[in-house]
């Protein structure tokens, strides 16, 4: 479908959408793009705290961002703005090279956003889109559950009010805070407890509350995405009313009042180098979350999401954020999820919200002054914990022992070894794995199912064969990881049975042969020759067969060699299937 | 065969072989041990100057190995002994560390040589062998013909007496070496020359002419295999007669004499760390180029190598030239060739080629003093050139882009980059050039060949087949790579068929479905749902078919949607074939 459309809307699909909005369209983005407003209030700033910056960072990051994708995204209802597991490797990384009250920190977070920005760009033009297809499911859910851990742990001692250095790594991030645990500001965990306590109420209870007072599920969304405004609400007021920031909780405190300030990102070589492995494990992963949940909505309304496209939109935003005081930017889940259910039709629900942020940048910041941080940690941590999926591993461990340990070595390597270093082992060890399985083809000895043409697995049915003839069929294709082992466990069948004259390869799940492969089989067809038995081969793939004629092994082999199909070759020979 | 064997003699294939040695063994192991050691006598002092270090190391180094080997090594006719490429990259890596004729360089490569066998030793206990089959055999190719360009390369400036630096990737090499061009000294070349045109004459004129006299192949070998023994007589006395070190002539100088000195390498946690990425490659490689040759000419013979026992082996050998003040081993190619032609038939004729080495070191080295570098430059030269395989080349890129791509990444690799970073680079290429490869799976609509029961592309063949179902064959497995790429394809498919009520996937070339793909296909059978088609499978594998039963997708979808061939399929939905 992309392919039909006119290149200038596909660079702006926003001239795409524009063209066919209604009325009716705007009813949905503006309810949408209001409660988004109110959820992403407290998450922009909640999550700056967590990439270690000053909360209004997160405030000016989810302005310029959002305007920019609705204008170049192809994913609708996407919200575009911080976002937690980027925020954690923000301040996992920049933590490492600046120390983080120090105004390098700022200025390199700020120079991480356009670098990400950039990268995503590029790759986006380069069409590098689908190389978001080489991470596995599995390893993907096991970073997203490992990060969510670390992340959940993280705001404990926001929650209990513990001055701890932060960690992102799970081990002396759990010694810190168990030793920490004496120091458990009373106060400050009544806070924490009781914002989770709303927010936990708030979801499920009170949306079936509603539900049984006969209101209806689009109605619902108002009243229970609220729910985290009106913690910030009643904390603040509490904690301004009883001076609580004088009992020791800790507050947010001065906010500038003010539009984004219009930023130059410090850029020199020095700093390109130092930020760059960070900008390229941020680049890949905020798009790789980002894509994801723009493609699930998307195709719950069978619209379209473009890869490469994507890219682009998210790399401008990205600089768009840097440009105007912010950090990187990501498609976030849960807030893309709520702006979709709450009737988002188009990126016109993103423009109200960032307008909405706008405003309150603008008017509103001094109100904060008196939010404790542990309401701001409570949200983090009732968001994050949904991440953590332990019902997918058990299904994936029950059905593919591979995708299960994928998983694991993902989660575990998050955990012990941080957030970038883990996802990047999980990746490589979904990786070998594959290449491993694939190193060890499967081979069937097979033979006739009854009087059809069938050819099944002699140990799996009653099939019929002949002691002359072994036909072996092969499943995989041949390269040179698994061509070795090939050749062995071919030879070994042959010795099995001494009496056979011929051995067919049955190649129907042969999909490819490289050159080492071929190499391989040339001498394997040497090697049987010198024991009297004879090569033949059946069901080879027109690719295949292709590949084969062009370098002439069928010609030395003998096109005779070759059968369209087992039963045509068993015909041939004319031996006897018993 | 190997399981059969009792443990002791698995450990010990001297055992085996032993138990059966007769006197005929004996003429060809002495024959084949005398003629390899006249070979080897150059060769180790050349490739220990290759290396960067003394030549009576390269000597030291070809005693203990070649005993160890002959005892615990699997391949009877495999010559154990300093190698070129190893020695290239001792010189690469060792060169990198320390300066050349500092007396932290030789200390710095014995430590090498032992920790590069006590890799090998783990390796081969933790059964690692089998990790070589994942370097592909063009980058193998790629690897050796670039190595081979570099060390030519290197040895232009013995042969021409230029005083330049060594270097290990070709563009400072050829730099330098240009411009030192004026400064060639006129007798240097003059030997180097001589020396290049006698063992250019030697090799095939030389056995073409003895042949035309009826002089027998076997008898041939030990004539024109002992040419480079004759050059270096010839050069030595040409230098010491005529004084011709007096005239610049760069010669060997004062080698030790007496046996190799027992050595107990340096060994500190910090060296440890420094050697280590160096010696996981060379472990690596020189396994691997042994294990290549060692089942090459046990094949020919029928025997067979075990690639874990001769880890061991190699290891111990490598143990063995350290304690002896000998550096890194490999089983050279061209060497075992010989040894094998000249008719080794066991690791006799390895202990006769290192009893020989042993009188030289005690007896021989000082007539090595007038020995010009150039006469061992020319030896290495005319060796290593034979490594340059560019007809591999040519016939990979006429069968299979990929494996021609790779082999020439390895190559350039290896000329720009260095020996070590060009095999890592081209190995992973080829790793990502076969998932690259694997993620972009062909389908092929099929139709029913006449009255058979095959059904095939209805693009390359005449068949039938009917408007309401569409039959597709998927010729990948399934896996996190390929599995929206070919959501994508299938409906594409379905959406270019709109008349459609049914897809039958033809699974015969699926191999194996992973965890993610499981996911996809269970998205794409509701979507196919919602556009009003049915989803049905046939010809799935059985390990596929367990792994779906395991997980209660077959219960899910329906045990009656899964045929055991396409042509049941079709007749069951009793579809007219046209």
């Amino acid at each position: 479908m992309t392919r039909d459309r006119p290149p200038l809307t596909r660079w702006l699909p926003i001239l795409e959408w524009g063209r066919h909005y209604q009325a009716a369209d705007f009813t949905g983005d503006l309810t949408a793009g209001l409660i988004v407003a109110s959820l992403l209030i407290p998450q922009a700033m909640a999550y700056a705290l967590l990439a270690g910056l000053p909360p209004q960072v997160g405030l000016y990051a989810s302005i310029a961002p959002l305007f920019i994708y609705a204008i170049f995204g192809t994913g609708r209802a996407l919200s575009v703005a911080p976002a937690a597991l980027d925020s954690m490797l923000v301040a996992a990384g920049i933590g490492a090279i600046a120390a983080k009250d120090s105004p390098d920190y700022l200025s390199l977070a700020i120079t991480l956003a356009l670098l990400v920005g950039g990268l995503q760009i590029v790759m986006g033009l380069l069409r590098l889109g689908v190389l978001v297809n080489f991470i596995s499911g599995s390893v993907i859910t096991g970073f997203t559950s490992g990060a969510a851990v670390i992340i959940a742990l993280g705001q404990l001692k926001h929650l209990l009010g513990l001055k701890i250095p932060s960690a992102s790594v799970i081990l002396p991030l759990l010694r810190d805070t168990i030793q920490a645990l004496p120091q458990t500001q009373a106060i400050t965990m009544a806070l924490g407890g009781g914002a989770i306590a709303l927010l936990w109420l708030g979801n499920q209870p009170f949306s079936r509350w509603l539900q049984k007072r006969g209101v209806r599920a689009i109605a619902q969304i108002p009243l229970v995405k609220s729910v985290p405004l009106l913690i910030v609400i009643l904390s603040t007021v509490l904690v301004a009313t009883l001076r609580l920031d004088q009992q020791g909780v800790a507050i947010v405190g001065s906010i500038p009042q003010g539009l984004p300030p219009l930023t130059f990102p410090t850029l020199s070589l020095d700093r390109i180098q130092t930020l760059l492995p960070l900008a390229l494990t941020l680049s890949f992963i905020g798009f790789m979350e980002s894509f994801a949940v723009a493609k699930s909505l998307a195709s719950q309304r069978r619209q379209s999401v473009e890869a490469n496209q994507e890219l682009v939109a998210i790399g401008l935003a990205n600089i768009g954020s840097a440009v105007t005081g912010g950090y990187s930017i990501a498609g976030g889940l849960s807030r893309s999820v709520v702006n979709f259910s709450a009737g988002a039709q188009t990126g016109v629900a993103s423009m109200i919200t960032a307008g909405v942020i706008v405003l309150t940048v603008l008017f509103l910041t001094p109100l904060f002054f008196y939010l404790p941080q542990a309401s701001l940690a409570a949200i983090i941590f009732m968001a994050i914990l949904k991440l953590i999926d332990l019902k997918t591993l058990r299904k994936l461990w029950q059905y593919n022992r591979a995708d299960g340990l994928a998983f694991m070595v993902t989660f575990f390597g998050v955990l012990g070894l941080g957030v970038q270093a883990g996802i990047f082992i999980g990746a490589g060890f979904a990786i070998a794995l594959y290449l491993w399985r694939t190193s060890r083809p499967h081979i069937a000895i097979v033979g006739r199912l009854g009087e059809t043409e069938q050819f099944r697995n002699i140990q799996r049915h009653q099939v019929l064969t002949c002691t002359e003839v072994l036909a072996i069929r092969i499943d995989e294709s041949l390269y040179f990881a698994n061509t070795k082992v090939l050749e062995e466990s071919l030879l070994q069948a042959v010795a099995d049975y001494p009496k056979i004259e011929k051995l067919l390869l049955v190649c129907s799940g042969i999909n490819a042969i490289d050159g080492s492969a071929l190499a391989t089989l040339e001498q394997l067809r040497l090697a049987l020759k010198s024991f009297g038995v004879e090569l033949y081969f059946s069901d080879v793939k027109g690719p295949v067969m292709d590949g084969l004629e062009r370098i002439g092994f069928v010609e030395a082999v003998g096109r005779d060699r070759f059968f369209l199909s087992a039963a045509q070759a068993m015909q041939q020979f004319d031996c006897q299937l018993a």
